[in-house]
This record gives C-alpha cells, structure tokens and sequence, in this order.
C-alpha cells in the first residue's frame, strides 16, 4: 500500500475500501510531518554557521529517519489489524452461540484496532521531541518547514486519538477501553500543549 | 513526484532537495483530509438510512476528487514555482547592476511562490465546507475520520501560510506583501475556527 503512489494512495483511501482509513492516514500525515523536520535538519548539515550543532542535528536526523520509516510501517500495521475488525462486523448474531462467539472475536479484534493508533500517537509524541530541538538548532531559512511539520505530527497525534476513541466506545471490557482511553489522553493533553509551543516559537522568529 | 510511491515522496521531502518543501506536503496534507471526508461519503452512498441525503453526497463526492485533484495538482505547481526562487537566492549581489538584478528576479520569484499557497489555502477552505457537510450527512460508522479529515485540511491551510509569510517577509513591495498576507490571515481566522468547530461537533457524537 506504502509503494503505491501517492496520488493511487489518495484514491483508495477516498474510496469505500476499509483501508487504508484514518489511522493509515494518521500515520502518513505524521511521516509527512517528521520528514519536513529531516529537510531541516539536512539543510542545517554542513553549515559552518551551524557548527556546534552539527553532532546534535546528526543524532537527530538518525532518529527521524527511524520514525518516518516506522510511521509507514503502521499505516501498513494499521490496514492488517483493521481488517479482521471489519469482518467481526459482519459475523452472525442470530442465536445466542452466534452472539457470544461475535461479542468474542469483537473484542479481540478492537483491542488489535485500538493498539496501533496507540502506536502512532507514541511515535508522533518522539517526533515532537525531534521538532522541539529543530526549532531551537536548525537552520533559519527553513524555519517555516519545523511549524508545518510539527502542526502536522501533531495532527498526527490527534487523529490516531480519534481511532482510538471509536474502537474503545464498543469494547466490553470497560476497565481495558478505560486504560487504553486514559493512555491516549494523557498524551493528547502534554503533547498538543508542547507541538502548540514549539508552533508558537516558530511563529515568533518570523 | 505525485507519481512517486508514498515511501519514495517522504524520502524526498526528507532530504535536503529543494522541492518538495512546506508548501507542497501541506497541499498532500489536504489532499489525505479531503480523501478521509470522501471516504466517509463512499460509505454513506447507497445506505437505506441515508436515503434523504444520498443526492447531497453525490454532489459533495463530486467536489472533493476534483479538489483532492487540484491539491495533488498543487503539489506539483508548488515544486515549480520554488525552483526559481531557489535559483534566484543563488545569484550574485557584487556589483550594484546585479544587486538591482537580483532584486527584481527574486521579488518575482516571490511573487509566484507565494502565489501557489494562497491556491493551497484557497483548496483548503472549500475541503472544510463539505466536511461541514459531511459532519451533518455523513454515516455515523465513519464519523471520526470526517474529524481526523477536517483536521488534516486544516493543517494544510496552516501549512500553506507559513509559506506564504515566509515568502512576503522577503518582498520589497510591500504594499502587494501585505495584500496577500491579508488575504491569508482572512482565511487563516475563519477557517481554523469553523474546522474547530467541525471537529468538536464530531467529538460530540462520540
């Protein structure tokens, strides 16, 4: 699905195929997002004005690098653990065997559902991180692309939070969907408030 | 470049090639948005319970595949304008003949390079109006990605003018820098607050 192009991936995902949906799309945005952080930091690479960072943008880039290419893996992860959730909608639940054994497979499969998009949202919280030392150590003429990046990650962020929510309003086991609920919260809460700063910082040196 | 696998796209934005940049991951941004609100309309099209609404969806799915077109369009057109802005940033400033040389090749360079987010934005709000829509017409089994959508449209119009002010900072007409910029903050203000708006209308029937 990630080899397919990217105007091929915009149709399917417009389309009424179960994936990719939004948490593939959560995924994607945030890689879109952490790259444009790459971009800075490669054009903050070899600077001489930028020499005492050169180490530090280094160590950066590695790590962005890691996560752009983890993203893209949970929009694929993100397809696989959909799929078995959309065939549970579908079984039968005319006698009560047929219910229990559809109660069964469902809750499996919202609690695969519900874990990449706990994923995603914890690979966006570590590209904030990245977006946080760029607005600080890279290379002023790009410094637009750290905002639109971080604004993207954590979007990212959001999104993939949205996916939980649905898929833990229908699980059975509430104190599970609680904990899962009360994880993507708390990152939610600390991680839009720290993207909306480094946001700001950005803003500020225009 | 729209041609080029998703993985391929992000490896390029990531590096530090002068294009794709900000503007053009801001129009592949909005383009994942508005494609997550056809999604959705996809999914609604042909449901019994969604009878009274199914001309409506017709017309909004219409819509969104030639504005996800125009943005992917977009992406392309932002690439080509940033080349000659590239190429002017590069050229030599030694005598006053190629100060006033470099001055009038980068103020039009500017020109179009802000020309093409102003067009991303533009995009961007039509993209809200139907997830607007969409919020109120939409399947009810899909409604979280008419939210993780709308905020990815958003995002692109947040994107897209940063890397319009980043451009009319630099313009030495100002009269024409501040025209545009006025135009972006007009829909910057109303815009994001009507895609809040959306958005919590959507957390609303979680």
């Amino acid at each position: 699905m990630i080899e397919k192009s990217c105007v091929e991936f915009i149709d399917i995902l417009a389309s009424k195929e179960p994936v990719p949906g939004g948490g593939g799309a959560s995924a994607l945005v945030g890689a879109i997002g952490m790259a444009l952080g790459s971009m800075v930091g490669n054009l903050t690479l070899g600077k001489k004005k930028y020499a005492d960072v050169q180490d530090d943008i280094e160590v950066i880039l590695k790590k962005a690098k890691t996560l752009q290419d983890e993203l893209m893996q949970l929009v694929l992860k993100d397809a696989e653990v959909f799929e078995p959730l959309s065939k549970a909608y579908g079984l039968p639940k005319e006698t009560d065997a047929e219910k229990a054994e559809k109660d069964r497979v469902m809750e499996e499969a919202l609690r695969l559902a519900s874990g990449v998009p706990i994923d995603i949202m914890e690979k966006a919280v570590e590209c904030i991180g990245l977006h946080e030392e760029l607005a600080q150590k890279g290379t002023r003429i790009a410094i637009s692309d750290v905002g639109a990046g971080v604004l993207f990650v954590k979007s990212a962020l959001i999104g993939a939070s949205l996916n939980i929510y649905i898929n833990t309003k229908l699980m059975k086991d509430r104190e599970h969907a609680e904990n899962i609920n009360k994880r993507a919260n708390e990152m939610l809460a600390k991680y839009t408030k720290a993207a909306d700063e480094i946001f700001e910082a950005v803003l500020a040196q225009f």
